[in-house]
């Protein structure tokens, strides 16, 4: 069983009986999704010879709150998107009312997922709290700067901090909540924080790239949609080729980064080249 | 310090460096509120002799959950609400796409602070966290089937499940949380459990009899909205009269609760005293 296997399976139990909340969180959850996020939890906890069994909660979580921030960012009064994992939007689907609220209780659940792994020490179950908590709360304030800008003239460093934000703080934390569970040296710990911060800032560069040149049923959402808000993106502050030689140089970072682990790298390489060369 | 004058004080404290999120959030949890929820794990803490330090994160993650959602609940596609705290709903003041987020912030805020709080053992802070992140989910599903519901013929035991998880799952976990800090015997817990139950369901019965009997001005909000919106409510169903000896006869049973307590229950009668007579 593969790593999107494994987190497909648990995600569907953990959203097999949440009252009237259950049909609109499983549309929504497993429906679609690159599961790139638990995908880097489980590398990197397997990457220290960890059981996947306590690297569960933590790939379920992370995928739990990037499932509500699509929900809630696609909404009419966000960014506007009817079309999500070729499917109808959660809103289109259900209406905006239970969309809001089915974003709101993945949000509660992906914490209470964390909270209750009997299978992590309770000093473990802290630290994965503390980091995803603090991850979601950047992740919502990321979007807000996100909105703010729409059609305003605003510089590269606040454009990579807002990225750092949207999208680099929640996949970041995906490959600290590995570490955590993990409990590898500070060493390493501390390396995989540098190559987690070039991936997150590399995925959303990427991300604006591939918003110009990806067609539309390839994304799985609306083409285009940065430019038709008039976002200020990577692509439109730095032009196409430079875009993409900046999230190269991020991805050749997190390699340097990877090659000084204390373990073997091999899965985490091999990851990082297929994020490196997405197609959507 | 009273309790108001102290949560409001941490409130200020947790909210005064959020980044973009900072303003709409010390908006919508600063300018008013009953502080019910706060007072209640505080009284709780407090009657087992705990230091109101232990209780202070608790108090404020409870009406960070509470805020958060008020937010949501006045978004135009939820319950449309223009007036909170007698001053405009928070997507009045700063547009709904803002709100959403401020929301969303506000509830990852909650749990950050919970996870955080370096004066709780990690165990005490893992069980409030289950706790909490439960209680909020349930919230989110009650407001669901709430939604669900409007201008639908429902049974009275429809209605009492609905309220339990939209109002009294918070209320009980506010009680909840000022037992799992205090660490008191079980017995006293399970007596305080009930106690909330009751307490809970009360509180959101009476709401529904005052949104009938109580002008704007002094509820802070619109009055006769649930009217308005075709909800089933208590007064719906059984008529007034009938409603408030309902609510009279859970108050009653949560004051033969509190007699069962083995410590000095003189500041929680109190309290339920102030509940029970409270205007809006």
């Amino acid at each position: 069983m593969n790593y999107t296997e494994r987190v497909n399976q648990h995600l569907d139990r953990y959203l097999s009986n949440q009252g009237s909340l259950t049909e609109a969180m499983r549309y929504s959850v497993l429906s679609g999704g690159k599961r790139f996020r638990p995908i880097l939890t489980y590398t990197v906890a397997n990457t220290f010879g960890t059981s996947l069994d306590l690297a569960d909660s933590s790939a379920c979580a992370v995928e739990l709150i990037h499932a509500y921030s699509l929900i809630h960012d696609d909404l009419p009064a966000m960014d506007d998107d009817d079309i999500r994992h070729n499917q109808p939007a959660c809103h289109k689907k259900f209406g905006e009312a239970q969309a809001i609220l089915t974003g709101d209780g993945l949000q509660a659940l992906a914490f209470e997922v964390l909270a209750s792994d009997q299978l992590l020490p309770t000093k473990t179950r802290i630290n994965t709290l503390q980091a995803l908590t603090h991850a979601a709360f950047e992740m919502a304030e990321g979007q807000s700067i996100d909105l703010g800008v729409a059609s305003k003239t605003i510089g590269i460093e606040t454009l990579k901090n807002m990225h750092r934000k949207k999208t680099g703080a929640l996949l970041s934390c995906s490959v600290q909540l590995g570490v955590l569970v993990s409990g590898c040296s500070n060493e390493d710990a501390q390396i995989l924080n540098q190559f987690s911060e070039h991936i997150g800032l590399a995925y959303q560069i990427q991300d604006d790239v591939l918003d110009v040149l990806t067609p539309e049923e390839v994304l799985g959402k609306k083409q285009h949609s940065d430019i038709d808000k008039n976002k200020p993106t990577y692509p439109s502050l730095l032009g196409l080729s430079e875009s993409k030689a900046e999230y190269e140089s991020l991805y050749q970072q997190a390699f340097s980064s990877l090659g000084e682990l204390s373990v073997d790298t091999t899965k985490l390489q091999a990851l990082t080249k297929r994020l490196q060369s997405r197609a959507f």
